[in-house]
């Protein structure tokens, strides 16, 4: 996959997309759905934290997914959505994700936070931009709560500042993570019509999508300098 | 264990314990201990859930029991603590009653959730009665998220109208946590003389304890009746 260069147009498209669109409907379920995945996960994957500190920083993080979700649940609600069941349809593409990408020590655990809570914010904020302002404005809402993941930097900076076969791992590691995020992500898309749709109507559809991988490689690059992975 | 009916004085009392007392600062730890120890054990326990929306509720209440931790959290660092080492010293007691009462069911679990809320509800109830108002403010704000286990009651009605052999162990189940939660209490009293001399130096002492455990079996009990249980 090539990082194509942003273009002048991109991220200030006015939106033709109307609220009613049903890919919104997805849109939300398949968010609603990735928040409490990740809450399941970082309170497993926080059994691997050495202290009492990092199992803290873990849970308050696990918590700030939830309410996330609550935030998404009372939005489709709202639209007149079941959640649960609207949910469950994307539950294989998010457990599959993290299926492939348990880590095998703390530090893998916390590149895996801190690269996923990125990705998420990354993807929040580029959809906010392309949908029309009701709906942005939940998405908004959702990313306003991000972030609770920079107790992440000085842990690994120190441990890879420490050892140069611990930063090439993690490098690795975090390669791995950027990857199969964005093959979850193809697959999800190839799954799901009205997600497509909303994305092809939202703008300038392909050059978009492409347009928008890139940007998410570009600031994972950014990402791994602030760990010391790059 | 006998209850002791209320007096007409108590509930009432004008403290006569200063926001400094040394017992504030390690009643605060306990409770954030308490709320990390419970935000643990519900996701644990949320494994047992049948289906998406149990272990939905579960994450959610367990996200609660974060934004309490960190109004502890917050009082305690304006009042100069050093936060992860105070809580420490609570994790045995805490640690043993989750131990000791693990559940083996979904329905124990759900019991377990619902009768710990609610312990907990009353217990920071009383202990704001009792303490001077800056002090119990903070109590009064984690309390106030409190309530979030209401999703229960439904479930487990339904499951003891349909069984009497359930009503039975759940009855039993639901007197054991109340009995392991009295004790570890005692066992943190009687290590912790800065927390006796809070409870003595806020009004009645002694005879106020012994109030407070008879009125918990007094709540315990009505709970017990709302779930189908008594």
């Amino acid at each position: 996959m090539t990082s194509t260069p942003p273009t002048a147009s991109s991220g200030q498209v006015t939106s033709g997309v109307s609220a009613d669109h049903p890919g919104v409907n997805e849109l939300f379920a398949l968010l609603a759905y990735g928040e409490v995945a990740a809450f399941y996960r970082l309170t497993d994957e926080a059994r691997m934290a050495p202290n009492l500190r990092g199992r803290i920083n873990m849970a308050s993080m696990a918590a700030a997914e939830m309410n996330h979700y609550e935030v998404l649940r009372d939005s489709l609600e709202r639209r007149g959505v079941d959640v649960v069941p609207a949910m469950t349809k994307y539950a294989s593409a998010l457990e599959n994700y993290h299926r492939l990408t348990t880590p095998s020590t703390w530090l893998e655990a916390l590149v895996k936070t801190y690269v996923g809570d990125a990705l998420a914010a990354d993807f929040y904020l580029e959809i906010a931009t392309s949908l029309p302002d009701e709906v942005a404005d939940v998405v908004r809402a959702v990313l306003s709560e991000t972030g609770h993941s920079q107790f992440v930097v000085a842990e690994v900076q120190a441990a890879v500042t420490a050892s140069e076969k611990q930063r090439h791992r993690l490098a690795l590691w975090s390669r791995r993570l950027l990857g199969e995020a964005i093959t979850q992500a193809q697959y999800v898309m190839a799954d799901h019509d009205e997600l497509v749709d909303l994305v092809m109507s939202s703008g300038e559809g392909l050059t978009q999508i492409t347009e928008f991988f890139g940007r998410l490689q570009q600031t994972h690059a950014s990402r791994m300098q602030e760990l010391g992975l790059a």
